[in-house]
């Protein structure tokens, strides 16, 4: 089945041609085996950034490539169809440099052509052990000493922990609660910056998140990003943006179940017919296939209103929501097309099941994306 | 909560604003009155004709609005917010107008003004008792008899049937299956066209459906639409937009019963809080509220295809599946949401989950949705 | 289908044959007349209590039956199948016999065989307007005068209001809280009690609940059931045995509709076959067939640990949530095999639909049902 | 939490006793290596099987342990909580002692006390790489020649391929359809029995299913179990006894994510209380729990009426598919309770939700279950 899009531009086409181009041909043939080996894919990852995914939705002056978000999420889809940790590195990256480009100071700004050209990788630290949802009471600590910041602390769930080279860290600077949090910019060679060992993760195996420990790592005070105690903002700010790149990846990830499952309905006989004709596989190939598509335009309604400078938070937690739960039902419904071939790694579809639920967790829980809704709605 | 919508044109802002005053000024008022009295809202009707929500999508040349579906279908959802069967008989006419409008000769074409202009009212005969999802199976004869086409046969489930001042007659002019159907004309007053009495239906009572018996009604052999043996497909190619519409209806409904579980939520106190801020309400409420924008989002996309002049008839299928099964599942949460209150008529929730139900059923049950959807997949 | 019951005693069976035999011979002649016009079976109930099925949980001794809840449960489920109002009479009047079975003074309980007899009919007067879930903030007043006491307040959602023949009275005798709740029975016939008229609800239509109010009925002291202060606690106990009751109608209502729709499937044809064949409903129809086995084996299973005198409480309240979500969707489908047939009053399916929902709500809400289950998962 | 539990001896307590002693000191220790390692637990079956676990169903003068299914079922739950390859052994054994007990010879039964020992494991070869679900169409052939039935074909999915001491093997002795099929018992040492490398599945990865070659292996002529041609009725009625071992193991799984995200959420806390109090936890934890209790009970159901001698193969169908859809079910929504940390291996959740995936495909996939229970109701 092709989508059916409707893109803004004939650039955003041309864009996405090449996105399918770079999936076939780059990620495609190596996804299993940095999956099965556990293998980040530094490499690959360079080939994406070079190529221009690394900064679509920012402004060309900066570096950029000036795509609507509505045309960068679809980028992000077509990647997480072939290779979900790249499409997840791209989102991360991308996320990474939302900081220093509506924060930064000139100075800072300066560095956004390096940070969106490529070769460099970036990191997300917000979470830590014991806050996970409950952001607001982070305790990693950043001391000002002389000309430094002194970190200390440790962080958690952080995506190419190990692997980025700079890290936006958010940490406090000040008093309990939001306004007591700074984001400051280290780059990951600093003393004291301690990644610990991947975590053992179900899926995403290529790119597992680590802790990362923060043993009085000292980084100029130029470093800050935007006013001090401005970093709870900021987070959220980038997390509402983050969480469309992660429906974004749900929806990729479905759709490729989808696909593939329908495929096999169509060559696999069983009683003497294949087994979509079957109205018990044909309507469950429907349903996940109308759950994708409800998916994609939700979440590309929400990129819209991002792309027309109106309120899209609330539509962003929607999308997240809706999107990573189809992942999940859609993913695990594709196995049981496949039945008994569905659970073996002769097939990707088991590892796409792996990998849907950690979109339920990551950029806010569904439950906190629930609680973003609901209070739109209860506190009318 | 004001739903979040990026349309095409000011000036379709201006025609959902005058909807909105529509809806508030002449639907909400009469609707608890006739749907518990069943009593058929010509008066509304004429009047949400003459305002020029009779033709919408139809160009301007041919007497329409020469708006997009996009729009046209948002346009529905207001209406149908606030009143099921108004929304439903704005369908339901511009379906009955598409016939002559796509297939008409010169001549018929010539009725368009009048067709559209708001004081007519149209319907459209395709079901039958014996053959309600096989509508190819369908027996109404026409049979040539001098300058007439003389129609003998049951329809069934007629929406405004005995209310309409023209039907578009599905009979068979030839042999068995699609090949052998046609498209006729009728006025409502030829002799011969039988209404019956109306259905007792669980909901939508001030425009129940009927059957109408046609007894040897005679009608000029110039009132075929089209050619003879093309009904079939002229029916189906209307059920595609007609399906479209049937989705509009079912989201103003789901998005009414949210708003008013939200509202009823925000000033309900148990156990010394607003019901709304304990989570188990919540979350259902944000639940409700994502499944809307959902189905929203999927019947735009489906419609904007449409107006793109793309293939939409599969993403339209998916579209009313998705979109009923919401508003089924929405509106039975907004009555536990009210909890006994929801349960009584003093509330209009207890109505729109009477209305819901039927939405899964018409046009195409969601059975046949599934079937349309599931053959674009395997037959691959 | 045969439901496949495996029952304690041979006797056992016999009353399940009796009670087919009276749903088939005295209910089910009936009650679409009643529903349709509104009327409260008044004589069918006197039949049914005369036939024993009034008292049918207590002791032989004090004038019931003797019968495990396990068959009591199932009697009731038969009858809910033919008429959901009567099978709701039957498990409030056995509720409003328990407090003075289970507390009454010795005086008191010489009453049973009146109250089991078959020709009072009782209620349960536990809800108020402003704390539907919140029973314990309850607000009606009983205040000693003299010999009496003196109730005032209003109380609502009173099954069997305006047609009981006694009330159980829960009512503040002390300070706030549960502590201060009392259970005072009083006549129906008492001047001050004034039944309001019946609510406008949805289904159960033959017996709608009502307000009454309580404006200085004068009861005398010793028809306070138990101690005063332990009313609270009498009313959780005897809801934990009503939630068995709900969940037993709702069993019943599901498998009516599950049978009816798997009846109309074997002899409704589409496309030249009995549509059952066809797996988009045949498999819709095991589903629902499933949905109703598993909510009657877990209701029984509650059941049982009730009669064997062992805590029941936690899987009451799962069975009341399963089987009544059950029965909603169960009958929303039900409708749905049977398409526009289904919409109207000429089947039951209709009415079974506007019937399930309620049982979502009475005797504890859903929400209420998962916050006491979740209460015993996470206070270990 | 405690499973309330009836169960029909003292006996029986006390068997479960053991059986949670086993699962204690045995089980839990050892699984996760030999999960994580592939390590097929042949040791800990041979305790497990010494204990008098392998033949629990069959009467005490064939060997077994005169249990009820009712009994047996839930021995298999306790230990499908611990390491379901283990739970699932004890049920594949239990199915493949089932022909010879029910069809052997005088002679084949004298190895009855053998098998039912403990220190044989056996198999079940009925699958095939081309008919996973159409049993009916197996190709694998048994040419009679002299002494010996001469097989030859390929069986797939076979639990136990290479590390069983014996296979049932379902071949075709005559023409094609079930009539021509029958069963024959087969040492696994016999020459031409070539087991295939293990699939590499997502999970039960210590015991997973292998491909056999029969690549001209004799086995004598006696070793026919039952008539000739009577196989597929065997390998029919041993499924259906199959289904419930499934359907335990899947409520044994699913009791153990509920218990496991239960503690979780009591002792994790976020924004200063435990999370299981917010109603967002609590509530989907409830749900999980009330799935599992029905699951259980439907199960137990349909156990009783095989332990009557009633029939029971239609709820049995329903017990496998409604625990094993609650089982995938209810192990996604305890990842979901742990968040991040059910994402790892630090904890069990996430090796059970790869477990309960396969739950839904083996002995029958769930639409075959769906099949077998729609007949039912639709050829009525």
């Amino acid at each position: 089945m092709t989508v059916e899009r409707i893109l803004p531009t004939d650039e955003a086409y041309e864009l996405l041609g090449l996105t399918r181009e770079i999936a076939a041909g780059e990620l495609a043939p190596r996804v299993a085996r940095h999956e099965a080996e556990g293998l980040f894919p530094r490499d690959v990852l360079r080939t994406v950034g070079r190529a221009g995914l690394f900064g679509l939705p920012y402004p060309e002056a900066d570096g950029g490539a000036g795509q609507p978000y509505e045309v960068y999420l679809q980028v992000l889809e077509i990647l997480a169809g072939s290779w979900l940790a790249v499409a997840e590195a791209v989102s991360v990256h991308t996320l990474s440099c939302y900081p220093v480009w509506a924060y930064g100071s000139e100075r800072q700004r300066k560095s956004l052509p390096d940070l969106l050209g490529g070769d460099l990788l970036g990191a997300y630290c917000l979470s830590e052990p014991q806050g996970g949802s409950d952001a607001a009471a982070l305790t990693t600590r950043a001391r000002r000493d002389g000309e430094d910041w002194v970190l200390s602390g440790t962080k958690a769930w952080i995506t190419h922990g190990g692997q980025a080279d700079f890290y936006n860290v958010f940490c406090r600077t000040g008093g309990p609660g939001p306004s007591g949090i700074s984001c400051v910019l280290a780059d990951a060679d600093t003393p004291g910056i301690l990644p610990q060992a991947p975590e053992r993760t179900m899926g995403l195996r290529s790119s597992p998140p680590a802790q990362i420990v923060f043993d009085g790592a000292r980084v100029p005070l130029d470093r800050l990003v935007g006013e001090e105690g401005a970093g709870f903002r900021i987070a959220m700010q980038a997390l509402d943006a983050g969480r469309l790149g992660i429906a974004a990846c749900a929806v990729g990830l479905a759709q490729a179940a989808v696909d593939y499952a329908a495929g096999y309905a169509r060559e696999r006989t069983q009683f003497g017919r294949a087994i979509g004709e079957f109205q018990g596989v044909g309507f469950l190939l429907a349903d996940m296939a109308t759950q994708v598509s409800a998916a994609r335009a939700l979440l590309l309604h929400a990129a819209r209103l991002k792309d027309a400078g109106r309120p899209f938070s609330v539509e962003a937690a929607k999308a997240k929501l809706f999107a990573t739960d189809a992942a999940m039902r859609v993913t695990t419904d594709a196995i049981q097309v496949l039945g008994g071939a569905g659970y073996v790694s002769d097939h990707p579809v088991e590892r796409w099941f792996r990998e849907a639920k950690v979109l339920q967790i990551v950029e806010g829980t569904n439950q906190i994306q629930r609680l973003v809704i609901s209070r739109s709605l209860t506190r009318g």
